[in-house]
């Protein structure tokens, strides 16, 4: 019996080391992008009944993890509330040296809402530098005002 | 006596508020982005004495406020661990949702190591969409790797 | 120099306990919902410039503190994050109880997403009961699928 | 030997993933609200002896999990006090946002006391709207006074 | 201006101490029990018009005091979650140690539900013992039994 | 190799429910209040050997359980510090916002001190009425005073 | 208006450090122990009304603040749950890595109860050692039994 | 495989309760006193290669277990913050009412410096007294000056 | 199946301590400074296929371990947010109680930025010192400026 | 009337920022390392008589401040239990990262014990370095063997 969402994200995260799978390629298969693929894996993201087919195939799953795949998850995907990896904690330190900035931006631009982060997506490229290659991330958000009722 | 770079914060915005003046304007006569003369001015980064003295101007502010905005301040401007303001959240919420997903495909692409937060750059844009617009979101980090020693 | 909006909404909380003033007649006067008029009173909502010179008017605040009403607020109305007053303690006891099932639920009518706390209203009335009258809350915010990219 | 109600609803969720049983259907089997049945069945509330052999059928639970269905739980359905999962963390946010408003509007209509969580029900409803259907929430508690003594 | 109830305790306390005014008298003019009636000047209860204007009188309290103390306030008494004095303290761990206890032994009288902290009351007396004088609390809250629906 | 006194109260438990035991009945077996057998049969109290010879033959406990029994145990039976059951929050929310006023009333009569929760007792009974029963819950500790040293 | 026992107690530490008294010679002219009174004088214990007088005198104070000594305070002495304070913290690491043996070793002499911490001395003193001056402290504090009811 | 100290830690307490065995026994066949003896068997400690055999033989532990004994363990010995059992509870309590005062009479006694926790012991005693007997704790830590430099 | 690097930690902790292996020795097989290698093979580091598999024969460790050395791990080595171990505390110690002077000299001397963690290296050593040895650790990290943009 | 060290050093850091000091000429005068000179000015070390006169000279302080530098002050120098500000986060993440490390190898090397946090010193240095200077920081801690007894 598989109890949890969890149990099949750990089976998915051994079954990669394992066999030296790559998170392109499971997307590649996919068809969807790696940033959405890889959440999807790690039981952020609800994959429709053929992708977590596909999922199965490459991760070897059992039939029970292949239906919990198609099943919204229970999602947050860090033990603690403030994040002990370094490379996770400098995007908290992002949200944090530059949360109210951000949000005075937005809303000197487009008044007062937020940027979802449902309707979101995210892409992750390497930007070659002479002086050192850098990550370039492209977030983008629908705009969501407050109505007023 | 201004006992901290606090003080100078709550100084600015009150300014700002009283006098109308908008962050965008205040980044044109600095001569930097939008998004570093906001972050700034919030008290998350450090004025040249050149930049001080355009900004001492702007906000109005006394010799002793404009000689606190050439300190290196006490970064981290947030009040609580896990943001409550709904448009700082859903930042605090990518990270924890997609966290483990940027950390495995950044490890994938460039081996392990974090995208500095430090030379570190963020542009934020409105983009043009029919069905809403967009808030589009650049970031850009120099990727460190870990050294063995 | 009025350094915050939390500075002017203790005015208004204090104007509103010395004068005996009623939300629903704010509300009736602004033109809005009594949910949403509260709300913008308490600090969590941003005023239009008309709105924001009637509530002026009312609770005889200061034209610098008209201006901040006009301004995004950081949001985030309580000062505990599990609340100790017993009629907001419930509604958290709420989420804490029904939270797995009201997630289970929409999941199973609408699939995966969130229902909006932005595009989104709220409407509290009194039941009346012969074993003893009732609050009912209407609670209406649009669903909000997640996208895949 | 079975030794808690969580070991219960853990052998609940998983048959209904492996089996692709909804919670509306366990509902009208039981013959109460999709929302009592579904809150009850993830370990919120207790089973009568015949709802709970309903349940032990259609789950295809031991004896054991069917007594233990009937005994009261210890409640609370959360990981966290803060809770992480965007649709769950969307109504903890209108507790924040909106918990000193919603304590205003009671307080004036019928004085100091609460809105029952005991006393309480639930009715989850889609509402059709051509910009987008919305989740329509009914919540209806008793207001129980606080008497003097 | 007093801008919270807060503020009219702080009065009420540093009145009593300066005049040694003692609880027990405030009750018997005020003419409820001593506990419900410290618990109100306390910060925790709603005072009548006329219970407001005679604790003014008592405590000599400006016009605007007794305006917040006819208000239904922010309730919960102490500092931090888990309580630093040793009196207090004692009582949590009361919770603590026979919480569960306690839920127990409720449940197996009345099923499943709750004993009311609202339609509730308390009376602490001095109990005389040979081996030393008791504290005697006696609480008393309705069960209230969780509906279905 | 049973490694904890927590095992044994899971046996307990899992018995009680599976045999459909009730605690008065036990209490009467080991002729002590239902308050105290409950306590300790829930892991925060020390049986005698006799007593838990008793409690091992209605539980069917193995020798080790028994043993176990006999040992002081580490106290507290919550999960977290802020109960999240209904039940039990409403004793933490007694102390919340009576705590100040316990305090003061306990000084009033007796001096600075508290009232142990040690030299303790506790009784639970219901209490007709025909606005619906009541709990009646009545506490009794020794009042112990500060020495002066 | 003098609000709090805390207002006092800063009153005393800013005479104490204006006028270069020792809490030994304060104790001296109270006649109890240095340690109770220091810890009267830091806002934990109650003084007699000679007593508060006498510290009155010592540290100059106003006839309010000498009404408050006599006042049962909300005692403890710390600003976070883990005190930061090197020297303060070594004690909680005392109870944090010794606090088992502790309980163990006492419930091995005594049986199942507690070490008061109200029926409690405390006595601190200079223990020469050629390897370096040692901090000796007895603790005194009465055997409580958990009684059976 | 012994994956850690806390599972030795778990065979030794579960022998002890098996076999019956008394620290002061196994304290007197080690050679050393009762209260370093109980914190090395609960984990706090580092034992020889004698002790830990001697140990070994007493509780029956496998080679591998030995050998643990020997490494110098994770410290800490309470699983919370804040200890939730009552007889270590008032020793934290202690740290927190007299922390202030210890520090005080340290530094006036010493100047700036700690008591050590390191090159430290405890006696834990029992005193016997007509009106109940108490628990002596003899406390001597080296005074570590702060040093400049 | 393996399911995390944790589970790969405890086997070379284990082995380890079963098997009497040092540190030092394992980082001279390894050809890198003992501190990178504790590191790594404490799950903070990533190994190279060289050496895992270096790692994997000391340890005696199945493929799929050295498999998961050589993926980057989740970081972070500490049970909770302040350490309760005492060694590891003294670390935490000198952050809270120096932090701030680091802070303050690392940017008279560089200007605002940090110093790496990332970019960074640890050397270990005794000191030998007649008052008895001392602990020597060098520290060095990159010093990285905050671009301005 | 100073209450606290806190109030002396926003007093001195607020002159240091007016008049444009550095902490390496304070040091010069004072005749001690910039960093223990830095610590004690931030409100952590303990002043002499002499040092506090030079103190209060340069920055222009009145006699009781000059009084409160020579008074062991509580240490705690970080507003948040994990600190946010990045340049001391590092730190931090030192000792989330390497903790285990550093016990593992100090074990090793010296047996059971701390590094001490008080016969302490610290260095910080520029290190030229053609790839981007770096900041190289000495630590020097005594070795405390815990002794047994």
């Amino acid at each position: 019996m598989i109890e949890s969402r969890e149990a099949v994200t750990r089976m998915i995260v051994a079954a990669k080391v394992r066999k030296g799978i790559k998170w392109s390629d499971v997307a590649a298969e996919i068809g969807q992008s790696k940033e959405w693929v890889t959440a999807a894996c790690l039981g952020q993201m609800t994959f429709s009944k053929a992708q977590a087919e596909i999922a199965g195939r490459i991760f070897e799953l059992p039939d029970e993890a292949v239906a919990w795949l198609q099943i919204a998850p229970y999602k947050g995907s860090l033990p603690t509330a403030v994040p002990t990896d370094p490379l996770i904690y400098r995007w908290y330190e992002v949200v944090n040296v530059y949360g109210s900035t951000i949000k005075e931006l937005i809303h000197e631009e487009f008044g007062d809402g937020i940027m979802s982060a449902i309707d979101f997506s995210m892409d992750i490229q390497r930007e070659e530098d002479p002086k050192g290659d850098r990550v370039k991330v492209v977030l983008s958000g629908k705009f969501l005002p407050y109505r007023t009722f």
